[in-house]
């Protein structure tokens, strides 16, 4: 089973690495980017267990493990079961 | 408009950091991750040009600045026109 979990900052936090890519863009000549916010991406397989465990799991180890919840929000998905 | 870029390394590109989680993972006792792989998402807000023109840019944004070539590999998708 393989699942993905993006961790990205909260919209309220100050993000310097999109902030500064957003500004490379710009001097670039790609003006028509008005935002870039940058994030964590995991790829993740699983094997041995239930996609309902799967799912159970995920939550627990996004929540605690893979985001810090102060700063950070996060989304999983199973891409493939 | 908004799009997604994923960036990750190259599947024979080695991951250290999707490594030490997949390890510390383990030791918290989720022995059922079998691989973790660590990759950059970047979430980019467009505005002023068509989604063609987006997609065209998106590709060479990808290409030239937000990916390596040499070891990262790269998927875009417009997520909101």
């Amino acid at each position: 089973m393989k699942a993905r979990v993006i961790v990205s900052f909260k919209d309220e936090v100050l993000d310097p690495q999109g902030l500064t890519i957003k500004n490379a863009l710009h001097s670039l000549g790609y003006k028509f980017i008005k935002d870039v916010r940058q994030g964590k991406v995991f790829d993740i397989e699983i094997d041995g267990i239930s996609v309902e465990d799967a799912r159970k799991y995920l939550q627990e180890i996004a929540d605690k493990v893979l985001a810090n919840p102060v700063i950070e929000k996060f989304h999983w998905e199973i891409i493939e079961k």
